[in-house]
């Protein structure tokens, strides 16, 4: 792991050595890198959208000695340069030795935590719902590519359970490639729960698990406010929360191989719905 | 990054420690440990198929001491035995000493290569060939991840560049679940050439691109012989590759984030076909 020792200032925090992280998993070890006060965002998409985005202040960008002159990373100087934002140079060994990612591609950025947002935030004022609803997922990389697909989906929130998933950490931030910054990120309490006052809410819940009965491409519920269920890798959905679904929808598998990928599944079947939705005479 | 300091039984190969990796990526440097005569997986659902599957020979089977009692560990422990592979049990640190990838689950194996397929390998005796074709990918959780979403949507094969391009590492093997013994790889010395003989072939040529002029849910020639062509990760498909697609089809894009990850592209893509193909009476 390409861990460094970058600590954050917040003096209540083990430092990654101390024992309370101690032979914890890369997930784990990397939530200390977030302290309530702050957030650190690595690599250059997710840098230059959370510049353009706005959605929380950047307090500081901090960019590796040496880099090549790409137009992303002038986007970003030029960007920190409007919002006055101040912009830092180090050496490569300094730059590497404060970064969390496996790869910061150079730039780096601290940034003010983004809203805490409940389930409400995420249907209050939205004229067609589509919440992705993620179920104890457990690897950062799936989180961020489930969240930039999503986006890329035109989804209108995330909502995550509070505990027992991985959080929006920098490796989080980095596969998501920007897309944190774009889409409301909600947490509740309980994942069943939220699925009842979904529905209160008059909004369609599809649990996405292989051992669904029928294909999500019938589920002829995607034009409406709808709610995509997806469980952790592995397991699935948990029990509770696959009772709470309105309809459990799954992808068709035609080889030998057990199971896709969660974020495979959560792209498959964000994009059915926007098919849905388009078909219908409906792209919002 | 997690890599060790196992060395494959071929004395030309330098360590991993020695000058002509030095400096190189993560991919760069695993591609070391495959040797002309044998490859490395690991991963229990990787080295299960392998097992299973029967493609190759599975040399030597190595587990990690102290593993829980999982029915995967069962399955290929009589499966080692059934097939009379000598199984060998390591000590933890001996174990993750030999091992390459991120997280070896306990489970490796020493297998005789895949084998080295071309184009008409491809092609041939299969009725309705779904090919995937993949120009230049250089990470190798992306090419492991579409083989497997390839494999689940009933790919019939997998064609890859002999140069710039990853290979089939242990990351690979073990991003794909497996599915690597599944289906077919084949290697050719240029896309842009395999592209025009697989129209030779009758095989429609759809190119993935964010720039395309057409959605694929509008493809409408997904039914017969396809092969779906994606490029490498950041650059898209290479011009070369785009000019001899028959069709360039793209997923709508309707958030703020510039592009989709590649593997989910494709994974969105290869159920679109099986979406087309099932909505027309063929679900092969």
């Amino acid at each position: 792991m390409n861990k460094k020792n970058y600590r954050p200032n917040n003096k209540n925090q083990k430092s990654r050595h101390g024992s309370q992280y101690k032979g914890k998993n890369k997930s784990a070890r990397e939530s200390i890198y977030q302290s309530p006060n702050m957030q650190i965002v690595e690599g250059r998409h997710a840098v230059r959208e959370a510049l353009l985005a706005g959605t929380r202040r950047v307090r500081e960008i901090i960019v590796s000695d040496g880099l090549d002159t790409a137009p992303i990373i002038e986007d970003i100087q030029r960007l920190a340069d409007e919002l006055r934002i101040p912009l830092h140079m180090y050496a490569k060994t300094k730059f590497n030795s404060l970064t969390v990612t496996e790869s910061a591609q150079g730039v780096m950025a601290k940034c003010e935590p983004l809203p805490e947002l409940e389930l409400e935030d995420l249907i209050d004022g939205v004229s067609n719902p589509f919440i992705l609803v993620l179920d104890g997922l457990m690897d950062p990389r799936n989180l961020g590519s489930i969240i930039r697909s999503g986006e890329c989906a035109g989804a209108t929130g995330v909502l995550l359970p509070k505990h027992r998933s991985v959080r929006i950490t920098p490796t989080v931030a980095k596969t998501a490639q920007g897309a944190i910054e774009h889409i409301p990120i909600a947490t509740t309490s309980g994942i069943p729960k939220a699925l009842s006052k979904l529905k209160d809410l008059g909004v369609w819940t599809v649990g996405m698990d292989v051992s669904a009965q029928i294909d999500i491409y019938d589920i002829k519920v995607a034009t409406g406010p709808i709610a995509l269920v997806l469980g952790s890798e592995g397991k699935g959905l948990g029990r509770l929360t696959r009772e709470r679904c309105d309809v459990i929808a799954g992808i068709p598998l035609l080889g030998a191989t057990e199971s896709l990928n969660v974020s495979a599944a959560s792209a498959i079947g964000c994009f059915e719905i926007v098919r849905q939705r388009r078909s219908n005479g409906d792209s919002e």
